[in-house]
C-alpha cells in the first residue's frame, strides 16, 4: 500500500500545473470534542452575544457531518464514543465504540496519520487531553480498546473499580506494536503535544521509561511552556505538561458546575405541591489550576513552526479541543466555553498560517453530540402555580451581554454525563469548499483530506479503502 | 413603502436579462417547527438508516441559522417560541416572545407575504397545525400576543387555566385589524389550508361567521380532502381540516409515548441502591386517528397548482410541518419521525415544481431547537453496579435497519417540553446556494428571500428595514 500511494502521488504531480508540486499541500484539522450546535450557539452566545458571531461562523463553508458506529456485531448504533469517531475521521471506516484505527474484527486500518508520513508529509497532533486520548490515539496507532493508553493499561487497568479492557494481542510483551504511546513515540511525528506525562514515565519491556524510549526515537521531551518555547525545529518534540488531560482555562464562580433545582418538603407528597429553588446564578471566572498551562494556541503555533521549517511538501496536523467534551461530561459549561475560545483562538492561527501557504485544507469539526443544552431562562411555566422545573442539573451564567444563558444536563443521574446522537457540524476555509459537500458522514471527511494530500482536490473520486 | 418596492421592481426589471422578467420567480419556504440536529438526524436514523441520507441532505446548500430572541424590555434571550422566529423569518426584525409580526414596542412590522401581495406576487400557507398559529400567522397577521387567534381569543382566553394574554388594541371592537384569522382571511393570500376549523366557525363583531367573513373576500371554504382535490384555481382557497391542529401520521405502539424508567423500592434508600427498569422497546405505526387528514403534500401539491395557475409573476409559499415541534412537547418521537416524513416528501414536490421552473427558491429549515435528544442504547453504564439511568423520560424506538434508538426528553417534569437554544439547520437549492452564506440569522434569511422576490439575487446587499 505505501509504494501504491507513492507511485500515485508522482502520477498525480506529473498532471499537476507548473510549480504546484514544489509548494506545500497542508492539512490543518481541527478537532473539538464534544463541539455540536448546542456548545457552538453557547460559546457564541457568551463569547460573541447573541448577535455576535465566532470565528467558525465566518469561514466560507459549512457542511453536516453524519456520525456513524457500529455495534461489535456490525449493526448500527446512533451514539458514538470519541474512539469509533476518530477512527472514522482518521482511517474512512466505521467501526465500534472504544476502538482505536481498528475494525470490529480487530484489523489495524491505516491512518491518514500513517500513510502522510509515508507519502513523506510531516504529522504532528495537538490535543488539550493526554496524547493518549481517544482522538490524538487514532490517527497514529492502533489497539482494541481505548483504555490502552501505557505499558501498564495494555495489560488491564480499572476506572472507578471497573475492570476495563485490555489489548493482549497489541502488548509488547505478546510480539505486538505496544500501547498506545509506544506506538506514538515509534510512529514517525514530528511533533506530539499535549499532556499524559503519566504514560512517558511508564516502564517499557526493555526497561527504559517511554520518555527515554522517545528520546531514542530523537525526540526532545518537554514538560513546561517554558521548554516549548526553547525547543529546536530540527528533531522531533514530544511535550507534555501534565499527568493527563491538561487543566481547562475557565470554571464557573468558585469551581461551581450545573446543580439540581431544589424542591420544598411539601413537594414529596405531591408532584402539583411545594417550593422550587432554583440553583443561583455564576459567573465564568479564570480557572487557577490552569495558570502554568501552555494554551493550545500556544502548543499549536509551535507545531505549525515545527512542521513548516524545511519542509517542501507539507504537513498533517490534528489538533483538538478535548475539554469542551470533558466539561460537558462534568456539568461545567463555564469549563466548555473556555475550551471553545481555545478551539477559536487556534482556528484563527490556522487562517493566518493559510493566508502565507494558500494550499492549506483547514476543517474545523466535532467527533460526536454532547449531553448540554441550552433551555429558557426562566423555565416557561416558571407563572404556574405548580412547580416545575428539569429534572436534571442546572447551570444559570451571567454572559457578557448581560444577559443570563441557562444550560442543562440530564442524560443521566450519575458521575458523568452521555454523549447524544445528532449529526455534527463542519466549517470549512475556501480549500476545504471546493472539495467537500453539505452533508457529509465522517468517513468522507477522511477520504476528501486524503485526496487533498495526495494531491487531487477532485471532488467525487469516491473513498479510499485501505 | 409599497409605492417603492413597486419602483424598486420595475427598475431591477430593466436590469435584467433578455425575457428574464417574464419568468416566474417563487419562493418556496418549508419550516420544520422544532427540526433542528437532534430531529433531522432522528428523523433520518428512522427513514433513511444511520448510513442513509435524507432528501434535505442531498440539496446543494447548508447553512447554520442563528435564532434570536429579546426580553420585552429589549435584552438578548438564548431561547426562542415559534412567534419571536417565525416573524424574524417573516419580517426581518428580532422580537419578543408570543409576538406575531409585531416589534417589542408593539408596533407592526410589514412581513414578506404582505409585500408579495403588495408587488402582485401570488401568496400561500400551508401548516399541519391550525392557520392561526404562530408560523403561519407571523407571515400575513400582526398582533401583539399569538394567542389572539380568534375573535374570541383576542378578548382573552386560558390555557389549562391560566389566563392568556388578550390583544385589545388589535381587536375589531376597538378599531384594529381583528384577530389573527379574520387578517389572515383579510389579507389578500390565495391559499391558506391547515388545520383551525374552530376560528372559522366564530362570530366577528359583524355577526358574521369568520367562515363567511372568508366568503365574502371570495374564498372557497373547504374542509375535507375530496373538497380540496375539488377546488378551483380562479378563487383564492382556505382549507380547515379539524378543530385546531391536523392529526399526526405516526406514534408509538398502542400510542405509548416516552416514559420513565422504573426505580425498585430499595433505590428510595440510597442513590447507590436498587435496580432499574427501562421502558420497553416500542414500534412507530400509523396513527388512527390521521385516517382522514389530507396529507401535507397533498396540500402542498394543490397550493403549487393553485398559486402557479394564471401567474407570470411568480409566489411566496410557505409550507410548515408543525408538528416535528408539537410532538415533541408531548414526548412522542414517532409522532415527530411522522412529521418529518411529512417534510420530506413536501420538499420532494418543492424540487419537482423547481425543476420545471428554474427561478425557484428553495428553503428548508428550521425556527427553534426542541427537547429531544438521542442517546446511547444502552446506555453507557448498563454494566456498573449502581442504578444509572436518566432522569428525564425516554423512548426506546425498533428502526426498520434492526437496531434500537433511544430518544430523551428532560428540559422540565411538567405537561409539555420546553424548547432549546441551538442554532438551526438551513438547506437550500443551487438557486438558495447563490444567496445565501454558511452562516445566518433568521432576519438574514427573510433579507435573502425578499430580494430575490424582488428580483436581485445579489448577496450582500444588506438588510432591507421595515
Amino acid at each position: 500500500m505505501p509504494r501504491t500511494v507513492a507511485l500515485l502521488t508522482t502520477l498525480l504531480a506529473l498532471l499537476l500545473p507548473d510549480g504546484a508540486h514544489a509548494s506545500m499541500r497542508n492539512v490543518i484539522l481541527i478537532i473539538g470534542d464534544g463541539f455540536d450546535d448546542q456548545h457552538v450557539t453557547m460559546g457564541r452566545n457568551y463569547l460573541a452575544g447573541m448577535s455576535g458571531k465566532l470565528k467558525v461562523d465566518d469561514l466560507s463553508f459549512r457542511a453536516s457531518v453524519q456520525v456513524e458506529t457500529l455495534s461489535t456485531s456490525g449493526a448500527p448504533r446512533y451514539v458514538a464514543d470519541s474512539a469509533n469517531t476518530a477512527t472514522s475521521l482518521a482511517t474512512g471506516k466505521v467501526t465500534s465504540m472504544g476502538r482505536i484505527a481498528t475494525d470490529i474484527d480487530d484489523r489495524d486500518v491505516m491512518t491518514i496519520g500513517e500513510r502522510a508520513i509515508t507519502a513523506g508529509f510531516k504529522v504532528g497532533l495537538v490535543t488539550t487531553s493526554s496524547l493518549t486520548d481517544a482522538t490524538p490515539a487514532s490517527f497514529l496507532s492502533h489497539v482494541s480498546a481505548r483504555s490502552c493508553e501505557g505499558p501498564e493499561e495494555v495489560l488491564g487497568s480499572t476506572y472507578y473499580g471497573i475492570p476495563q479492557p485490555a489489548c493482549l494481542a497489541d502488548a509488547r510483551d505478546n510480539g505486538g506494536p505496544g500501547s498506545i504511546i509506544e506506538q506514538l513515540v515509534s510512529s514517525g511525528a514530528s511533533v506530539l503535544l499535549g499532556g499524559g506525562q503519566k504514560f512517558l514515565a511508564q516502564t517499557t519491556i526493555d526497561n527504559e521509561t517511554v520518555a527515554a524510549m522517545a528520546a531514542r526515537y530523537r525526540f526532545q521531551v518537554v514538560s513546561s511552556a517554558s521548554a516549548l518555547a526553547a525547543a529546536n525545529f530540527e528533531q522531533p518534540l514530544i511535550g507534555v505538561f501534565s499527568e493527563e488531560t491538561l487543566a481547562v482555562r475557565w470554571r464557573g464562580t468558585d469551581g461551581r458546575i450545573a446543580e439540581a433545582t431544589e424542591t420544598s418538603w411539601l413537594h414529596n407528597l405531591s408532584d402539583y405541591l411545594g417550593d422550587t429553588k432554583e440553583p443561583d446564578v455564576m459567573d465564568c471566572e479564570p480557572n487557577p489550576e490552569y495558570a502554568d498551562t501552555p494554551p493550545l494556541a500556544m502548543m499549536t503555533q509551535t507545531a505549525l513552526e515545527h512542521l513548516s521549517t524545511d519542509n517542501d511538501q507539507g504537513f498533517f496536523l490534528m489538533v483538538e479541543s478535548a475539554s469542551i467534551d470533558k466539561q460537558s461530561h462534568k456539568r461545567d459549561p463555564c469549563g466548555s466555553i473556555g475550551e471553545i475560545e481555545q478551539l477559536e483562538e487556534v482556528l484563527e492561527q490556522a487562517l493566518e498560517f493559510a493566508d502565507a501557504h494558500p494550499d492549506t485544507l483547514i476543517i474545523v469539526t466535532a467527533d460526536h453530540a454532547q449531553a448540554a443544552q441550552i433551555l429558557p431562562e426562566p423555565t416557561l411555566y416558571s407563572g404556574f402555580p405548580i412547580p416545575i422545573y428539569s429534572p436534571g442539573l442546572t447551570a444559570r451564567i451571567n454572559t457578557p451581554e448581560g444577559s443570563v444563558m441557562r444550560i442543562n444536563y440530564a442524560t443521566n443521574n450519575g458521575f458523568s454525563e452521555e454523549h447524544t446522537g445528532a449529526n455534527v457540524p463542519l466549517f470549512a476555509n475556501e480549500v476545504g469548499a471546493r472539495l467537500l459537500r453539505p452533508f457529509l458522514r465522517q468517513r468522507e471527511v477522511h477520504d476528501a483530506m486524503m485526496l487533498f494530500l495526495l494531491g487531487a482536490v477532485t471532488p467525487g473520486l469516491g473513498e479510499i479503502t485501505p
